[in-house]
């Protein structure tokens, strides 16, 4: 008797992809306009899906205002306005890629949700680039 | 060789959440602005899925005319322009959350599509809230 | 030089279609499921326009975040989970029809903004639905 | 650590639905105004879910640039104003329903993307009807 | 005193874009892929909007029943499932182009709705292209 | 006998609001998160109107074709994946605000788009902002 219960969110970031140990030819092939090293942006797009077994009596899963206020804390106000390569740890020896930026949310929000939810992210890049993590 | 089809339908509600059992100081601390006593309500977008073999001459899973009807009889015209406290006997006991009322539809379109299909239902009350039932 | 900004909001609410001086009869001829004497809701999507000069300084025609602030604390915060037949003076009198509270909230919003900005608003009670205010 | 990557395109064709081997009366019957001899058409939209492993150096599962061009080159440029009946050998034995072409569209995907990828194919044929192929 | 009302429609259609008197090839370089012989489609979704003022009793400037009605008698079922070239009038001489179907739509509710209203119609034949008649 | 042909695009860039001649503390007061230093980003959605006469042949008003070609070659690949703030000369001297890069836009479009048109712009920074120029 599983259920999902989703919520949605969203942050503003700029970022650039490049891997620093190869030369800027090589980050241009492989990263295309990705790379310009003076960065681009994104509206990021984010849906948490959260599952486990309702509370009978409150006939919740998990207190959407409890999971709404978790995004905003963890997520949204952590990146949002940010620039992904320059101010976080994170994206220091990976590109901050949708999917990259997808775990690192998914890792964020596993270490504040209760264990007894099974946890899963989708980030939207573009709205035509998405990643989802973790799947079977 | 399993496919799934999707069809989504919509209808607006009234409802407010609360248990009887608590006192309303209890139910405006857990269920915040959604236990106004004099009810809010949403327009509820719904996704229903199901998922079966195709039928090798007409090409379908389901004739996606029949499948609409469904959706208009048993959910659209039972629910629309309702109030889900006052109108619905399945939901004296259990307050009208995302949650249950996703249970609520599941159950009533599992009683009348055949058996051969597996069968979810994703329903949002908001843009940004959505419920899913079942999940593995 | 004129440009425009808009800004959206949303809230959610319960409301009932009569017109009290009408029998039953004639307000469901009138309103059909929209005259549900238990009420039912809707997720209103607001988008409120603001014309004017740009401030040559800033490149702002209005500061975004003070406008989304006031739509916020007059608009959102005001009708959000309330019932707009029963806690709403301006509907004692005249039904809660899109059309009529479209014109509530320009009226609300023209009292705050600044008499050098023209306003207008369009207000969807459905995704179908819309009425906007003033026009030409 | 699996994760997926979702690729959105679209394509606009005609098409009609009918059984060769049935009377017209009984294709009128079950698929109704899709049987139309003169055709209809759809803007149809795609959304291509590929999963598997991340490159650790790139951050990547697939190059997205990639990943487009694939779907340009085998799907969108295939099938973009095109008629589904008239202009394809795959539809000469079997209805062009969301159902099958969303299998269509799979198997061309499926030979043109790496074996160590997982492939999955949404496609609306309109905003209220989907199909999605695989699914377990 | 003016408010206006807007009510969104949608239907199918296949067309192609020729012009009798052209050769094939001024045709193609002209329209190019929407010069297909063999038809191809689009979702084509309506926004009929009527501007008028306000009856004081109802809060209504138009019944939004009354309108839905219009809409799918006169537009929806007279154009649905339909090939534009080959079963109306009005395409017999003049290209079935956006704007074309824009001004016959006009028209047609034009005839059917109250003088006293104003009549604008925004058509989007996908979700990047769209017509508006009339403007100012 | 006026129409309109609207034409949607889109790219992505980085961005920072803040006034040179000003503090860094006036600054974070005035634009708030937009100011940081290390800039941010945005998907932009763009909506060209085009305004004029129909060619009685074609049908069109302009060639689809052509305007879309217009869009991303003046404006698209212009801007897509740049840094507003750090490669740009219209934006030496002033916030490349939602305002001011709408104007840009019109700016640049004017100049090559035909005369006899009328020619608005609609752009989003984000799914709830945007800025429309000219306007009555």
């Amino acid at each position: 008797m599983r259920i999902a219960v989703i919520r949605k969110g969203h942050f503003n970031a700029a970022h650039q992809l490049y891997v620093p140990s190869w030369t800027r030819e090589k980050n241009e092939r492989i990263f295309g306009k990705c790379a310009n090293p003076n960065f681009h942006g994104h509206n990021y797009e984010l849906e948490v899906t959260v599952i486990g077994e309702i509370d009978p009596v409150t006939g919740m899963l998990i207190n959407l205002k409890t999971l709404k206020d978790i995004i905003t804390e963890h997520i949204e106000e952590y990146f949002d306005h940010k620039n992904l390569n320059l101010e976080f740890e994170e994206f220091k020896d990976s590109p901050p890629t949708t999917e990259n930026l997808c775990i690192v949310i998914y890792n964020r929000l596993r270490t504040v949700l209760d264990e007894k939810y099974d946890v899963k992210v989708r980030l939207s890049e573009t709205p035509r680039n998405f990643a989802e993590y973790p799947v079977n």
